[in-house]
């Protein structure tokens, strides 16, 4: 029985984790449950899961739950996330939303836990701190993000083979084709409806401005140790190929599969095994019988090219964009800023970011903290 | 460096063998040399590859050979093969062509040799007796088909996880689409003409009829240990997808790349290491832009289902089927039936044959010569 601590358990990935976790009755134990506010979401979950540990953002909600199960421990505040993050477990399944994720991971890394990844920011903004923090105590990343999921399925067995590219597959957003003139008119609610995937706003819109990928590509550069110009972003409007490996002998393996986060999510907690799931099979004669590849239009889309920018300047730049990028996403969720402003006051932060390369934990939370302010100041003039 | 015994030296798979073992100096030795009569293909081979030994078919091309070659052990006949095939080396790479494939595989899997195997008929007529010898043994079959070897690839990493579904993909051949009618009044030539791969002319007229995916659904059966109806076969006109493996949790792991036999041949020689082969990458923004799945006609094209019955019925059936097909192929080649006629006289052989569930090699052989002159009689009705 694997023993999980979930962080951000109340989320869209969160609860499919549950749900993976609930199909297979003797394989997993929930020791310890992380949300933010969504109380009454976690108090059901604590219900059915019974975890020894449970961890909120404020400490009323923390007395609330205390009060309700007497025999669980409850903490809150950012030292509640750690304690649960380094708690007595398996594997912790980090499904926190935005950089609130980088430091639980860096504490569960130095502890030696083997952390199943569903929060970018940890790889965007800390990458280079936790890889090489992850080597030294012979820890294992197992991506649960769908691309990244399908590229680690991909180089099982091929200890020792190294990858000559590897094939970052995008969706292309509901936006795909569109000019920068159209660019400028979209709507929040426009933005808001994912072809293919069903997932949480941020992300949603980030696969919108294609920021999303940029960050894919920043992390898949840190898991799999390539060169920048080794990842190559391919444009897949089906959604059914999630990303593929080429090897040194041109060989290409894919993983394919139905656009649905349980898949990748139950390998990374069953890894190196595989759950016996119930869903649907993936049908050649119908849903996947035409799969289509193109070019990202990256001079519309200017995020993707960031991302490759912060990659090979290094430093905090990537921590930065990164940071600037969630101020800029909520503005436009809450509809303060025009959907192109998002990209174009990220560039502004590119061009004007203080490159550091004292990557420690405190230099990239300040990298973050600074860009935040910064976007703020400009969107503000 | 691996020591290879190459069975077939002077066919398409066996000169592309070669191609691969001479753009990897220092990586191979090619211990022994097999071909049937192209003596002059096989000294030019000789010449460059310098093996210990060679063999023939016949006895006075042999002593033409250790004639030219005087330090070279050279053999014939059916006794040569075997010699070739239990030689002091690592792999036996069997390319022969046609049950004369069968013995020496059989021979080398009891004297424990790793088998990198593209004669079908091995498994296709001997499949129970090679896989449970070569279990005994603890021999690794190695697939160089590139179907085989695409879901080889895909379940590397894999131990353990069991196949749901193996994807067998099928290019369709030149005749996709035809009507029965339209498939009476095919001529020789457009059925050699193979609209994706470059082979040798039986197994091209093999793919025209869809006879040599019917064989390989009776490889993969023996080669992956699965059930018939686990193997589904998916039209892809395209042929990049060369085949691909469900597991249970319904990912699917898929192996691609251009059509090119020696990325296969490659990955058995080498593997579990890959190549670095020179060759071109394949480009998702122009070959394999558009990847398209339709379902096989099994009605008009009736091979594919005669392998699925000869496996649902087992025994000699298999093996019975094969060398009916190897005769109506050469008579075919020969401008001697219709192309109709192939399946046509193979339903009958499928219908009337006498099923034998004793399989050891000489049961084998003998319903594979039986179903040949039954062939040839029902021919000269």
């Amino acid at each position: 029985m694997k023993r999980i601590a979930l962080l951000g358990s109340t989320g869209s990935i969160g609860t499919q984790a549950l749900d993976i976790i609930g199909r297979n009755p003797g394989r997993f134990s929930v020791e310890a449950l992380v949300c933010g506010s969504r109380i009454d979401d976690l108090a059901a979950q604590i219900e059915k899961f019974r975890p020894r540990l449970a961890a909120v953002a404020r400490e009323e909600d923390a007395k609330k739950l205390a009060e309700r199960f007497p025999g669980l421990d409850v903490y809150w505040g950012e030292e509640g996330l750690i304690t649960a993050a380094t708690c007595d477990c398996d594997i912790v399944f980090n499904s926190l939303m935005g950089m609130r994720g980088l430091a639980p991971t860096y504490a569960a890394v130095l502890e030696g836990k083997t952390i199943a990844l569903a929060n970018k920011e940890t790889l965007v903004a800390g990458g280079d701190l936790i890889m090489r923090t992850a080597a030294e105590k012979g820890v294992s990343i197992l991506p649960v993000d769908s691309e990244h999921s399908a590229i680690f399925q991909c180089i099982q067995g091929n200890e020792g083979n190294p990858v000559k590219r590897i094939i970052l597959t995008a969706s292309g957003g509901p936006f795909r084709g569109y000019s920068r003139q159209q660019l400028e008119e979209v709507t929040l609610e426009q933005a808001l409806k994912h072809p293919k995937w069903n997932m949480g706003r941020k992300i949603t819109i980030d696969s919108a401005t294609l920021m999303n990928k940029g960050l894919e590509v920043i992390e898949a550069k840190w898991l799999f140790g390539v060169r920048p110009d080794q990842i190559q972003v391919v444009v897949h409007p089906q959604s059914i190929v999630h990303s593929g490996v080429e090897f040194m002998d041109t060989s290409v393996i894919t993983q394919m599969g139905l656009p649905d986060m349980r898949i990748p999510i139950s390998y990374a907690l069953e890894y190196p095994g595989r759950c016996v799931n119930d869903f649907d099979s993936l049908d050649f004669f119908s849903t996947a019988s035409q799969l289509t590849f193109e070019k990202p239009d990256m001079d519309t889309f200017k995020c993707i090219g960031f991302a490759y920018r912060a990659l090979e300047e290094g430093g905090t730049l990537a921590a930065a964009m990164n940071g600037a990028n969630e101020v800029l996403v909520q503005q436009f969720l809450e509809k303060k800023i025009k959907f192109t402003d998002i990209q174009d006051t990220l560039e502004k932060i590119m061009d004007t970011h203080e490159n550091s390369h004292d990557m420690s934990i405190e230099n990239i939370l300040e990298a973050d903290r600074f860009a935040r302010e910064k976007t703020m100041d400009i969107l503000k003039k």
